[in-house]
């Protein structure tokens, strides 16, 4: 398993053999998280600097627990909280990280294209943890991870994503990944929030939420952007409940097994009704454990030191390599 | 050295023997903490989440670098400084961080009960940080283990409490702990900040300031909440100085060899004269470094790695285990 | 190699061959860092406190790095953002850091000699990160390691300091260690901002940019501090941009293989245009580098283990010794 790829910059650069592998290399993964002990030494010697322009704990914690299970050194660096970024470039700021010897660099920011520019200035890998309304690709990995682990496949699948399309940088991630994986993702949101293109990237606009809904093996709700509310093109959060809101009514349509997926976190009662986010067939927590599990992939597949590699058999089984003795 | 529980909640929940077991094995941690190698293997791989509601710099600083010693990966999440968490409830926020792999999640909060209410939601032990008005077991566990490292033994001991007793969550744990162990604890502080149930825990309300000091083999400053100020039941600093404060004077009434203490950081000349704060009685430092010693002890008999448990002789000496090759 | 020293407080402190060997040992360390694998045991179970009373992410995640790197447990106190340390004073700050089981402290403060203050109430090393506008010392050894690095020596090299001398620390800690060293520091910057004590320092006040500049070895840029506009004794952006900034014709006068340097971050345009910032006889990102190096040789030789010293022979190579198996 390996990918050919100096950074993770977007779901469009990854190919259908990459998305596999990564996926593939996240189950290994994740059984290291479930077991007795999460510390393993792949990434030791290795440096992994968090940057983050935009505030985000969950993202920012998922992403530096990963690295430490892997056994990196790793640093936060808050830009917002930060003050002597201030004025300093983007790129002078990723040319030091550099220079201080980061093997990786993990970046959130809210210009789309900032980690496709950092990328290109630093030897570094760089991974992007969510930039402007562009990608937000280790989400969906993670998404596909989770879809993947119950039906064992990606394809043919119908994927309802209901919400805020338009500001949603996972949604357009996990879109352009399902389709390329053979899956059909089927949207439904405020009118005025459908960007037009979306139907280029492989979805397809359902005219009403129950369209969406009937039949779907997967339904995933957004997570609405409550900051977003003075924005008069956007709806109040009754109407967002009342109108776009999933709940255990129109949740009928959808196949009985279906998935309930979320980013998190949830705005209960808006999105999705305590009902479903606590439902027995909600893997809204298996996705958060599923996160750690896909950047613990990446940072192997980037970073990872080469006489530690993880292998599969043709036959499905998979070794662990026993590590090395003293490290 | 064993404690059967899941979480340390409060003092109120432990046995006799369980703070009996907990102190016991701090005093191993605290040889460690003195040693030239403070670094252990006791959890490795094991991840330490450390969820402050509320700013304190000292106690998480505690907590942190006690969860680095035994070698556990650990992560800070400052709620009041992070925006993600803002609409997420407590038990989300705790579900989250349960998924990611928190073994353990030390918990600050300014709602007494917060701990309790994660607690059952999350596998992971929690451990109460503070909670409200309500108890602070890791430090009455410190307090409680910098006395008997004196004296050898509780029973028996007057401990004078002085301060607002109302307010502090220091307090009551310590009361009801010490009460537990067979110490007699004795509180003065102003008469509007005394809560009338104080009794039933355990403790005796003295009449003035010199009843309370009278013979006291230990005494206890607590921390003015300079933040109350504003509170008209509140004394203003200089009343608390010259009505409430610890000085050399008063202090002469209290056992020629009585332990001063206090939870730190003082206000100096309020709570405390400088006299007494630098004095040879003075075991504010010596409670620091306890603090690390005793929280090093809950991780390990919350968290710690079976094959690698340390035992303590009928004898009295101790072994630790040698630390297991490559880990 | 080894420094008679407990702690790093100053330039003006460092003896002539504490510098070398503090330069040597950075040598080694570079190395390191340059290698595949940056973690080593040289600090294992020793824990590195960073506590900044002002903000600086650079200098901060530099020693945070080199701390990591050398298999430290390290904690970061940011005690502007922190409220806990409010109204306690440096030294009750310090010696609880030094009863949680502190080895080195590393401390940026606003107040000229607060470092001093400390290291003289704590038994752990204290390491100056910047003290008012007193000294800078590991920027000015990380500024004199990358010269010699260069040219082998620092003895009898031409360095023009160009900027505002009197509020810069890294240029009062340059001086004083470049004159002891035998290098000719020369300054030139606006008028009102030469602190006329200068001279004594060891520097050359020259008469105007093209005389610092003429024939010089190594010309070093300091960052203009933008806060400071509001007074009236300083020059506007584009002023400085004018009358003191480094650009690619008054730098014509330099020596042809001359290093252009500078403390970063950056204001680009105002103290040197983006031609010399990335031209080619710029080091500005080695000067980076190299401050984790330095900062890492400062570590180990005020609190590396005994057992794991590096050493070099008299022929002038390293020996790094085999880390010990399985710590």
């Amino acid at each position: 398993m390996t990918i050919n790829k100096k950074d993770i910059l977007g779901i469009a650069e990854l190919s259908r053999d990459e998305i596999t592998s990564i996926l593939d290399t996240a189950s290994i993964m994740k059984r290291i998280i479930q077991s007795g002990d999460k510390k393993t030494n792949y990434l030791r010697g290795k440096t992994v600097l968090i940057l983050f322009y935009e505030n985000s704990t969950r993202t920012r914690v998922s992403f530096e627990l990963a690295a430490k299970y892997m056994g990196a050194d790793t640093i936060n660096i808050n830009v917002s909280v930060s003050s002597v970024a201030k004025g300093e470039t983007l790129v002078d700021t990723g040319k030091t990280l550099n220079s201080m010897g980061a093997d990786v660099i993990v970046i959130r920011h809210n210009m789309s294209g900032a980690p496709h520019l950092l990328a290109k200035h630093v030897n570094a890998s760089v991974i992007n943890a969510g930039d402007g309304m562009h990608e937000h690709p280790t989400q969906a990995l993670l998404d596909m991870f989770t879809i993947r682990e119950y039906y064992k496949t990606l394809s043919g699948l119908k994927v309802a994503i209901i919400g805020d399309i338009y500001h949603s940088r996972v949604a357009r991630s996990n879109i352009i990944g399902l389709a390329k994986m053979g899956a059909k993702p089927v949207i439904y949101g405020p009118a005025t929030l459908i960007p037009p293109e979306i139907e280029k990237m492989g979805a397809k606009i359902a005219p009403t939420i129950n369209d969406a809904l009937y039949q779907a093996d997967v339904v995933m709700g957004l997570r609405m952007q409550l900051e977003r509310q003075k924005n008069a093109l956007f709806p109040s959060k009754s109407e967002y409940a009342r109108f776009f809101g999933i709940n255990q009514v129109n949740l009928s349509l959808a196949k009985k097994d279906a998935l309930w997926m979320h980013p998190g976190p949830v705005n209960r009662g808006v999105e999705m009704t305590s009902g479903v986010i606590d439902g027995f067939n909600s893997v809204i927590n298996e996705q958060v454990t599923n996160g750690v599990a896909v950047r613990m992939a990446l940072l192997y597949l980037l970073a990872g030191r080469e006489n530690m590699k993880v292998s599969r058999h043709a036959s499905g089984t998979v070794d662990i390599p026993v590590q090395e003795a003293c490290v």
